[in-house]
């Protein structure tokens, strides 16, 4: 038997600290064609779901093996016709991601850029929309994990719908966590996210929540065979099976995960929770001298990204090890610019689990022979 | 606590039974960016290399998230030049799989087919090869699941290396159980294979164990994002990361089914214990008046297909409920033209196991008012 002992918390974006029923509902082997796997796949389907169009049957769901961006290829290579175009609004290493994808996938793609701390304009979205009369679709991520920037969805959303266009969200790090309805979020398509963020699954498997519409428009037009999207839909219709062979395990922890994200109050309970993680966080590590990158009104309470203090004894590696061996893994920046470190506040992560963390950091600090406690310029934060 | 009792034996193709220590390395959460999981991977790399090609540090080996097709898809989309064309040797539903990926890429695409029932045949794909020296790579199944054959991957290797293309070998069922030896398989390129076959992982995770020189020469050609070889293989020399979040559970059961694959004696053990499956298997239903669609010659020591008996009684649904009823899952036929079903040797199934399935199979015979006992003409098989 593993150590579990053992095992740190993870705050990270992701794979993160799962509850151990979730865990527990791996230990044991399905057959993926057996009548009983087949009703946990529609329950798990209907479940995603009703995150997003609750109650509304013209919304399905199609879940996709492997890690979020298969699932967000998935969507771009099923959803977007072949004479299709996209516009991708960026503002970090997701959005880019986005754009990787849809020039990977020969897609025409154009690109509304804005800062990795800024939120992007609408506006500018509007501008470019009215230029290009070819784009069919815009995508968007909803928090940017890059930074744990939140993106204006809906001011997005108005602006495709006034202009006829559909809307793609990679909502990542946020689906569970922050409302995101299609009832709400005008000229909405698609919702892609994963089983191992805020759903507190075990990573293995993406999804797309869409419009049934959209799946029966994308018959025959994907650029793969192993992310068709509309194929993989109609054999649910068909018979309730995977056309390949499904993560079992994975799927049977989502199962679990889904039950005890209803538990928890759902959308508003979770992000309740991970809401006073972040305020704990944040402040805790305001109060050891540390900065945040974004301002508290651009922030997502999903990761917080910290930038590296300026002070000359600042090393990652170490202060990386040093929390590590107290039981806390973090995550390193992701920014194109700016030394920078991550902290997470989803998963099976609860705020006495930051106050823990908070009081473990300014132990390393210490250890460090780095400035500690009040804020202290000296501690600062790199250029 | 999951009740593990009641799991059913799965007598199929995967996800199959596996061994309880490979479930309980899923109880363990971990950071995918931690030492010991990065350490982690590089171990499974290692140890799949070695089943291709041991101490050939000319080889090496790309996972992929997923499930086996997934890496199938990433061979071919990533390994085939943009400018190259592939040869398929097919005889079942998995060499029409190859055919569909390409078709789908859009990479041309030749077909040396064979009956379901039949092996291919060299000399054509020699005829095919002589005849067209654009193609660049033959893909062929080892063991195609659909039946059960053994494909004779080593003619067809030599008759590849005598035109001086490259091999590409679906071995999704085969990999672990039955040897494929670089050394002893000229113009091998690649070997693709997943998690949960005769290694006995968990499903989620696919790999492609191939020449350094391919990924080389791969660079920025793949057709997906999310399916590039080469540049996972690239991320792995530069951090040892994954791109994209790994199954992170998934990958630590495979790394102790690895374990207990080493401690089993490796391809030869498993294999042995497979052949005595197999044999416990056909001897068992035989006697009990079932017919193999193959002969023994073709059979591999994998899944066995078995013609539906040709008695008006017979109804699968009913045959495959009693049989769950009694714990073991059995798999339904794939074949085009005839109706069958399968039975699988491999996963953590032992000949004791298929000793009590066909003393189950006799029950449920008589349960079910088909003849039963000694060979009977009048089970037979359906034409």
């Amino acid at each position: 038997m593993t150590q579990l002992a053992a095992a740190p918390l993870l705050l990270t974006p992701g794979p993160l600290s799962t509850h151990p029923a979730v865990r527990e509902a791996m230990l044991r082997d399905h057959g993926s064609r057996d009548p009983a796997f087949t009703a946990m796949n529609q329950r798990i389907r209907d479940q995603l779901v009703a995150l997003v169009a609750p109650g509304d049957p013209t919304w399905t769901c199609v879940p996709v093996q492997g890690s979020g961006t298969f699932g967000v290829e998935a969507a771009l290579g099923s959803l977007v016709p072949l004479n299709g175009e996209l516009l991708v609004v960026s503002n970090g290493a997701y959005g880019r991601r986005l754009v990787e994808i849809a020039r990977r996938l020969e897609i025409p793609v154009r690109v509304v850029k804005a800062p990795e701390d800024e939120p992007p304009d609408p506006n500018e979205v509007a501008r470019v929309l009215g230029r290009n009369g070819g784009i069919t679709h815009v995508a968007v991520v909803h928090c940017e994990t890059t930074t744990g920037l939140l993106n204006p969805v809906g001011a997005i959303a108005a602006v495709v719908a006034r202009h006829g266009r559909r809307l793609i969200v990679d909502a990542m790090s946020a689906l569970g966590a922050l409302p995101l309805l299609a009832a709400d979020t005008p000229a909405l398509e698609a919702v892609v996210a994963s089983s191992n963020k805020c759903l507190e699954g075990a990573p293995g498997v993406a999804f797309c929540i869409t419009r049934v519409t959209a799946l029966r428009e994308a018959a025959g037009q994907a650029r793969s065979l192993s992310l068709d999207l509309s194929a993989q839909w109609a054999r649910f219709n068909q018979d309730g099976q995977w056309r390949f062979t499904p993560p079992t395990h994975v799927l049977a922890a989502l199962d679990v995960a889904l039950r005890l994200h209803a538990e928890e109050g759902g959308v508003a309970g979770r992000g309740a929770r991970y809401a006073e993680n972040c305020r704990v966080l944040v402040d805790g590590l305001r109060g050891l001298g540390f900065q945040t990158l974004l301002p508290d009104a651009l922030q997502a309470p999903i990761i917080v990204t910290f930038l590296e203090p300026g002070h000359p004894g600042w090393d990652f590696d170490a202060f990386y090890n040093a929390l590590a061996a107290r039981g806390f893994l973090i995550y390193p920046g992701k920014l194109t610019e700016r030394p920078s470190f991550r902290v997470g506040c989803i998963g099976q992560v609860f705020p006495d689990d930051l106050r823990r963390f908070v009081a473990a950091t300014q132990d390393v600090l210490l250890q460090l022979g780095l400035p500690d406690g009040a804020p202290s310029p000296s501690i600062g934060a790199a250029p």
